[in-house]
């Protein structure tokens, strides 16, 4: 026990806290100590979220009451713009992944345009590196601050990234139609989050101005060396996890799968299915992998690429333990080799 | 059209108003003259419920701006407590369906007992009849206020008070086992209602202590001429709509089924199954109709009533409407004809 | 009830028979002379369709059992390739609605190469008309045979036929990303429709090979005036009815919504939503009405064009109701018009 | 990797077959040497199972194709009838954990009763031990062939039995209200459990006739000393996973708590929750956990005996890896420590 890292989870009464919480508790190399939720401070992990009620877990805290000498790694699984005020506060000598909005942008007006307000904390979003693993291993494994994905972003990217770096789609005609589970919503209680108003239904939200397009538009125009700006509509399944991405490209079709079969080659959770074949939401549900797939279009020259992951895990918590394994320098795998949960 | 009853709706912008609107567009017999909704006031209703966007129906205003003499009849779809306020305000000559808790207990006492207050409105209180149609028809006829009845109340009500009438069950061990849809809750945000939080999964709430007994308590001691008690667990299930009453009884399960089957036959909305036969909340979907079975235990003596209906209909909103048709010498299925929809 | 029009339903056992029966339960011109199911003669509508067990209802027969003299109209329900077969044998003066993929293609060739058989049917095919209520409301009402369209294509060619009757879009850059609920997929067990293997999850099947696409490319290029071919791609939904096409388009988001408002404005089951706003399949369930919505993308010269219907109403059994209310001369909104039962 | 216990799973293209893959994928004392699926033979797992398409699995064989001398456990996933012949053919000198009902019942009589046909393996069933780890763990360990309970009996068991042992309730007035998940009900295509005939609805089925009944007969009265016979009557969520049993009892609440508390302190997968608060599955699901509530009925002397586990896991997949783990003298809980994953 004693060498296992020592764990603050910052903000744990939401899921993406949960879900932190989950995985940890059959991760060997990781330890909590600490984890705060403010409006919960005093009640046990249990009483918040019953499922966990069978670990062994420190009493929900206020943040300041965190002591950061039993700390080693912060997750911060707290809102966007509550998390830079946060962070700015925390010792600047121990190693943190954010799983907020916060940092992922670089350019400080992009955000500002995108987030309606200014950055309060530019040293660290300069300091920050982008915590899509699989595209910044090395800086993430030399990082004090990894800035976590969006999730509907990690999947778009996954998709997409490769084909603009072989260049074997027209960057100009990237068309993202994607579907996502209600828990990417979070756990505050809204109308439009309700059992009565998401099941049984779904529809398009947030047409073209979803804020995950400026971390599409930051990843694909640098890879591209130029601008690049996808279509992005996201809707809303009646289902709890996964987010599948239905990417329409113009490509050759077999080299657009022989591209992603051989950047994720050897990457532990990527998977590229056999050309022709299109991954489902649950069969990767509760897990860290990604399924990609590529189908050739009717039409000559036009190719459809699904990717899918579960936004609680890949998408946000599984990938925030990714980065830490990095961070820590242990192996990057460590405690996400859980398989998916079917049915 | 100049024939038709105005009709108001007190509180439109929540699930039984929506369901009352549902009903009322095709219900050749009622018009809308005025829709309120506090809060939205000024809105449409395609607005707050954009599957009804296609019917020509009022803007929704505040409860003040209703005019009286536009009105026949008023639904009163306002939470507990309120409710009593607003209709204590209504001119006295109006003849008015709600579907609140605030008028359906006769026993000041144990209004304040189960609703943690004393009583607003007992001259409105003591007017008020019961909305159990089958079971109060004739004061129904005649009633200038109906109190719409619990929804879990009204399904465990068909199920035993035809059987404490005919004598055909102990009275002593009752025990009501109902399991019920998520919209019974309401729109109103909350943690325990979202959809990540009720989809795939289960569990009981309220337990023993869930207001309806109250009702249970009233109309069953009523019937048997002696105080009767049941056992009442409620439990939340991952659907819309929907109540199921799995109701334990001891007495001859032949004579059982008879006694419903005799109580019912000419009620137009009960439909008592086969003996041996259990139904289905989604067979009686969206519809006024409640389905009850028996099925005989294995243990001689011993039986199973089964009662289902849907909450928002039978149970509240199609309910008030038979009450309202009732009440306005109209034939009484008038407009609530429509089939259950499945699947 | 004399002069209602008799209505024989073969093929009454699946979830589109039964949707016709629901309509007719309340259609004011329709009653029902027979229903046929030849796996389940014999046994009663109630016993295939609880239901459906309050309504007055013939017996299951088998198909050779209906005489003809008690029959105005026939909706056939019955398998693709079935269809033909027993149409082929219906006497010639008697109508016709025919909800199978049977009499949909016009041209012999790309019926087989869709379908993998030749027809055996070619003047019955000849003498059809295609269901489209909106865009064949003529000949429908003077034709002996009606052929529904399948509910993807209509959800799609409500979509995009007012683009290409006006040249709004760019017809070589279409893309219709679709989703849909189960039911269209049938009553008969297969493992893909188990409740395990749909719920909570997502994913796209026959992608860029579904027979649907045939009716896309027919009405496309009719309207067109020369070859229109789509991107389809459609994915299963984890809920009942409802389908959602999100197309992209190429061309001015302000005329695609204008020409779509115009095409539309005189229709009584076509609901353009204000320019910027999209539909969800749960605003209209269970009904006849289809809603559709344009939204602009963030670059210049694209949207979004949302369309949403119930496939098992306006995309099957209401659209056939619709059609026959024009063959049998009534006012063609008669019995549709129940307002969408949400939640 | 060559001291862990080589495992094959006979039956592996069902539900429970994949869930005790998705176990051992994590599991440090297990490697699987063997699959079967005799339909699917020639197939990976990953084209039955996709979710689990990254783990390196042997491919699906017939059962006679697997080699004894590569298995040191057979987990039997067969279906009921086929188990006993298969179990019959197998080593005399191998361990097996069988997951069907055909071991499940010690009287030959009862099991003839029950199932329709006489036991053909009788040697087997006199050898055989029952499955419920908590009340027979000695024998467990020592067995070479254990039969896995029923899902619903565990559960159903896990509420009881520590009830009867202590004297803490009346042993003739039981009522075991039980609802549980579609995933139960196997993965073969059927009309009962199509998403769309089990979604958005709830209904009871086998009332007083489900063979579980059986296996409570028989623990029951064994515990108590005296035959005991409750009344069960199970309901068909319209979920996935996960059991939730609401038991009527007679007794002192009190009395019934501290007597459920006492049993399973120190059991490492039964949590007993504080008095007065009821489980939820879906704090279970996926998990080896079994939670356990009571609640004081407002009548004096009657209590409800909530108890949930994951019908795949606790109730079947899990089970038979605690029961397998005892059998190769590994910890109990190895590879069962996965938290539940929630939402």
């Amino acid at each position: 026990m004693a060498d296992k890292a020592r764990i603050a989870i910052l903000g744990a009464s939401g899921y993406t806290g949960a879900e932190l919480v989950r995985l940890i508790a059959t991760h060997p190399g990781m330890r909590i100590t600490a984890l705060t939720a403010d409006r919960r401070a005093g009640e046990s992990m249990g009483a918040v979220f019953p499922h966990l009620r069978h670990l062994d877990l420190p009493t929900l805290c206020r943040i300041e009451d965190v002591n950061p000498d039993d700390v080693d790694l912060y997750f911060c699984a707290l809102p966007h713009a509550t998390s830079q005020e946060v962070i700015s506060a925390l010792p600047r000598d121990r190693k943190i992944v954010d799983l907020s909005a916060d940092f992922r942008l670089r350019d400080p007006q992009v955000y500002a345009e995108w987030y309606g307000r200014a950055h309060s904390a530019l040293d660290l979003q300069e300091e920050a590196v982008y915590g899509l693993t699989e595209f910044y291993r090395d800086e993430i494994r030399g990082a004090r601050l990894v800035a976590g994905t969006g999730c509907n972003a990690a999947t778009g990217n996954y998709a997409v990234l490769p084909l603009l770096a072989a260049g074997a789609i027209d960057p100009d005609e990237i068309i993202i139609d994607l579907k996502t589970g209600v828990s990417g919503a979070g756990r505050a209680p809204k109308e439009g989050t309700l059992f009565a108003e998401v099941s049984e239904g779904f529809h398009a939200y947030n047409i073209a101005r979803h804020r995950h397009i400026a971390e599409f538009e930051q990843e694909f125009s640098k890879v591209a060396g130029r601008p690049v700006t996808p279509t992005f509509v996201p809707h809303l399944l009646p289902q709890n996890r996964g987010i599948l991405a239905t990417v329409y490209v113009k490509g050759e079709p077999a080299a657009i799968h022989a591209a992603l079969a051989a950047r994720y080659q050897d990457e532990p959770f990527m998977v590229v299915l056999p050309f022709g074949e299109a991954p489902a939401t649950r069969h990767v549900r509760g897990s860290n992998f990604c399924h990609i797939g590529v189908v050739a279009d009717r039409r000559p020259g036009r190719a459809m690429v699904f990717a899918t992951l579960d936004n609680l895990t890949k998408g946000s918590s599984g990938q925030a333990i990714h980065n830490a394994n990095l961070m820590l320098g242990l192996p990057e795998t460590t405690g996400l080799d859980l398989a998916p949960m079917f049915p």
